[in-house]
């Protein structure tokens, strides 16, 4: 696999040594990420939605309701930039100038088209999968596929930025009798919640059991 | 504390039950954030900018260094749509369509102000108490806090929405022998990594060992 070649506008200019534009880095980030957010702009003003997101081959699909106006606006072409940010833990520095995050993140441009009626079954499956993996649901009804809209973005102008070389302070403050470190932050799943209106006899899934991002 | 008016950007069209203009809800979902995500528009095109937010009474601050591009549009006046989001759990339905994520939104609309030179130490404490609570370095030199540029925008036009309702299947489903429930996603801290150039006899603090969002 070839890496992306950057663009005007996804040029790392601040920072640069965090910059990358390796494919694979780009997908470990957005694979393991739930959430996205994606800023476009309508009549002039940004908007940002917050929206679940999955990456199939080098496309990257989000969806939502036939009556979701902002969904709409984008599926009519509107130019994205989208977003995917994992905290990785903050860096404590031996002085404020020296704090700092630990992240990984992805910032993609394209436009979006929508996934045509035929592919829409095929396509909600893996994104189900992607968000619950093993999940074992009943099949969507052709009623429940024709309300939902998804779209598609193609992954062309994407760059990652990664900070993890933990810290880093001013030269003199390493003599000062005080501490500096990293604390990790991690994406923690809790013991399942069964629904109240469970039928008896049901038991928690292995794939709920089990679940991390 | 009166709470948020809806303005035409900020009303909430989509899913109207889940939206709310309460100011103590806002406040919430804002403290217990590390990152925003800000959304402009440069030259015609959308940006999205993932970055540290604090609020300190009804305004929010974001910082960077001086030479921060994207940064500095904003300073200059560009209007931002500010979104912090918080993903509580994943909704497993019996069907697709009964899945969902559990989450905690705040979308802001609005335009930064520069912080002026002589509030920015007593500022870029308080984010730092804000980020790393207890935090304890050295006092910020006045040449670095001539490197950083702090924007702070005006909680006015405020929208939060929340789903916290856990599962909710179409009617028929619910007799199905299928399992579902909600699996609770939460952000932990590990154990602290000190600094490999950590002067020896420096304990880790307890601000580090018990630090959580």
């Amino acid at each position: 696999m070839t890496d992306y070649k950057p663009t005007e506008r996804t040029r790392i200019r601040r920072r640069p040594e965090r910059g990358s534009y390796d494919r694979d880095l780009v997908y470990r980030i957005i694979d393991e990420a739930l959430l996205c957010h994606v800023a476009f702009v309508l009549d002039g003003e940004p908007h940002v939605l917050p929206t679940t997101v999955t990456r199939i081959a080098n496309d990257i699909y989000i969806h939502g309701s036939n009556k979701n106006g902002l969904l709409t606006a984008l599926a009519q072409g509107a130019t994205a930039s989208i977003a995917i940010t994992h905290t990785d833990g903050v860096v404590v520095g031996r002085s404020g100038f020296g704090c700092s995050l630990e992240y990984r993140s992805v910032v993609a441009f394209g436009t979006a088209t929508l996934v045509p009626p035929e592919d829409k079954e095929r396509i909600m499956n893996e994104v189900l999968q992607d968000i619950i993996p093993g999940f074992g649901g009943r099949r969507l009804k052709p009623s429940e596929l024709a309300t939902t809209q998804i779209l598609k973005f193609p992954l062309d102008e994407v760059s990652a930025k990664v900070r993890n070389h933990g810290n880093s302070d001013v030269q003199g403050d390493y003599e000062l009798d005080l501490w500096a470190g990293v604390i990790p932050l991690s994406i923690v799943a809790g013991e399942p919640v069964s629904d109240q209106k469970l039928k008896t006899g049901i038991p928690v899934p292995e794939y709920a059991q089990t679940y991390h991002r």
